[in-house]
């Protein structure tokens, strides 16, 4: 099950990753590639961070979904583009199960709660950071939308559930529930950082 | 012989660094670090990927030849400029040759053929991505030039013999024939993507 | 001792990295995640080429040091604008302090002089590197800032002094003073590179 819901996040990552790369590369090469690095770079970072085998290296089939969608992305992308608000939900709920995925790995090799906390962040917003760098746009730590906070909201909590209440069975779904929870309100709503949290161009 | 040949490929990689950044960074040292990012960069990716001993830190002849190369092409700068197009040829034989010894290190570690196919292509090119990051100019995936879609032909083409045909002694050598006739049409007739592989502005 | 100056530098180097980044990127968690790259950065790289536990795995006070500043940074934006000239000479410190370090730890570990001082000029400038790419701001290797050749000079008289007089006890000391006084020149009196160094536009 788990297994499953992984793989079909990979998959809306890839997609996601080819939309957002096509207003800047437009070839079928570079568009795969991006797609593929969107949805498998966060979780390649995690592993050569933590010094063990790359996921994809271990279980191939990761590298054959993303590449997969990436192509059908790239095929009937004018279908993907009138869904892309559909996708956004999906793309949450990738999010969320990727960052406690890797709060998980981390802590059964031994590390420390906060290092969890970092590399459950990193996990799901690395993708897409060098989706953006590679294809020159704008990366989400440049702009103020609500995208980071609710992941990190949600690594503290499951952290902070598993040092205290080790034997609550139910921290994950619970942890999941909170990023998957807030990303929709913040796409519902169309939030954005406070104020209080910007510096204001005028103290620039 | 292949030492040497990868040699002077990295000599090459490093010349054509330079050249390629120098027209947005332009002091000798930002110069020498990206020609010998170019000419080094996609083996470590590789390397650090497949979590071996990185190439160069084994035989440190490889940043020897990067940096010296690097420094004279900053120094006889304008007589590179005219020797282009000789170099792009260069080019070609050189990713040809590391593209061919990525999958050979990858299959010898035991990792199955798609990988190896994906360490090929990024061995050959990640160092010039790498490059045009740093230098903040558009990358390869960002145009629509033919040039890993060759490599990524002749990959394909020698894991697939590799595969079907391991008593075939030449499948190498007529693997890096393909990429190296792939990329030498692509330049000497300038060829890009074709149509049907490009999204078109007007779909957007 | 040591151990409290490295602290003291993780520190303002995040410090640098915030007030840099702030021209691209204005909200908290983006100024925090680039002030810890900032500070963190050079080492994790260092440390993954080394193939040994990254440094702040091992002992996570960097973290703590690097998120903290971070945060107070952003809060006391103003007044560490207003500082930004000693926060260069307090960054020179930093600077020769971690390239040494690398040198010392790449020397332990039995590698070669000259790979030590790659290792040393990479851990201490790589970090704002990584940082000024996430910000899409122009990087130190893209002007003619006299900022890599101070750390270059004091990373090669350490281990040339190493090397040659393994039994003088302060080279480390001297090296360091080099590094710090040429940066402390350059900035006080804006030295960049000489135009015998640079490519000038009219031969492009």
């Amino acid at each position: 099950m788990e297994y499953t819901i992984g793989q079909i996040a990979i998959a809306v990552f890839a997609i996601t990753g080819v939309l957002a790369a096509s207003n800047k590369v437009n070839d079928i090469f570079g568009l795969v590639v991006l797609g593929v690095v969107t949805a498998l770079g966060g979780g390649t970072i995690r592993d050569i961070t933590l010094n063990v085998t790359i996921f994809w290296i271990d279980d191939f089939n990761y590298v054959w979904v993303a590449v997969a969608t990436s192509v059908t992305a790239f095929w009937i992308y004018r279908f993907f583009r009138s869904t892309y608000r559909l996708l956004l939900y999906l793309d949450a709920i990738g999010v969320a199960l990727f960052s406690i995925q890797a709060i998980d790995k981390s802590l059964a090799l031994g590390h420390i709660a906060p290092f969890a906390v970092i590399m459950g962040l990193f996990t799901s917003i690395g993708g897409g950071i060098i989706r953006d760098v590679l294809s020159a746009r704008p990366n989400l730590l440049m702009n103020t939308e609500f995208y980071a906070t609710p992941i990190l909201a949600g690594c503290v909590c499951y952290t902070t559930l598993n040092f205290f209440f080790p034997s609550f069975d139910h921290s994950g779904i619970l942890s999941m529930g909170i990023i998957f929870g807030l990303r929709s309100a913040s796409i519902f709503f169309g939030l954005s950082m406070p104020d209080c949290l910007v510096i204001k161009p005028s103290s620039k």
